[in-house]
């Protein structure tokens, strides 16, 4: 099956690292999910690697935007972003999320000023990392199910 | 970047030719997209082909069941499905739409007798392949968007 073997990309993005199964998740960050790639783009779920199992995701001819990569720190904060320009790793990073995140998740407090209609941005804290524990700056909700509350 | 190339899979599937955009509702029929999988699965969305644009869908140590054969060739009547034994393909072939579907897509009609929670499975004529029109059996409403009907 020589011919079904995926190439490395020539331009783009390699997202390494990502959580065992949440690669579809990283797919919806990028808006893939709804409406399909224009350029090839390869996932890769449930990979053994040297530590453990992990996904992978390669964007061809794409880099992220600075949200997506915030949204991507939140469900797998250990997920590695590799830039890469005629098949060369020009830069590797490890994703970081900031101390406050403003516009990347929503507040699950229905009452929450940033729910209510207002020209307010969602706001939080990350007050815990590990276990990743966020609080919302208007309302002081804590906020559970990060990966459902995407912006 | 070699070391993140997709190798070829030693035991499992794969499901080519699949219609540009359509690799992400295979890993529903799957079930993969609510559960992730325990082998390594790799879906690679809008590859550049002969024939166009395609979408392919590897399966380590998995066979499809009639099912999902038959729901796939519902939503992309040109895959096929490749059998892998020890890196070699053992069976090729095209995925093929019967005449008659049961208990694959669900009527959309709300007062069909399908959907009253009486003990009788769905069951469509495939009216016309191109374009894909399917006609259910009990109160001959004609099936429209198939995708999200998959059962």
């Amino acid at each position: 099956m020589k011919e079904l073997k995926v190439s490395p990309i020539k331009h783009g993005t390699v997202i390494d690292h990502i959580r065992c199964g949440m690669a579809l998740k990283v797919l919806k960050i990028l808006g893939l999910t709804e409406e399909p790639p224009t350029d090839t783009t390869s996932v890769i779920l449930h990979v053994q690697g040297s530590k453990g199992c992990k996904d992978i995701v390669k964007l061809e001819n794409k880099e992220l935007k600075k949200k997506e990569v915030n949204q991507i720190a939140l469900i797998s904060p250990e997920a590695t972003i590799n830039i890469i320009r005629d098949f060369e790793v020009v830069k590797k990073y490890r994703v970081k999320l900031p101390d406050t995140l403003v516009g990347i998740v929503k507040c699950s407090n229905p009452n929450c000023i940033t729910n209510l209609g207002e020209p307010v941005e969602p706001k939080f804290y990350v007050e815990s990392r590990n276990p990743l524990v966020l609080k919302c700056f208007y309302c002081n909700r804590k906020l559970e199910d990060i990966s459902s509350n995407l912006l």
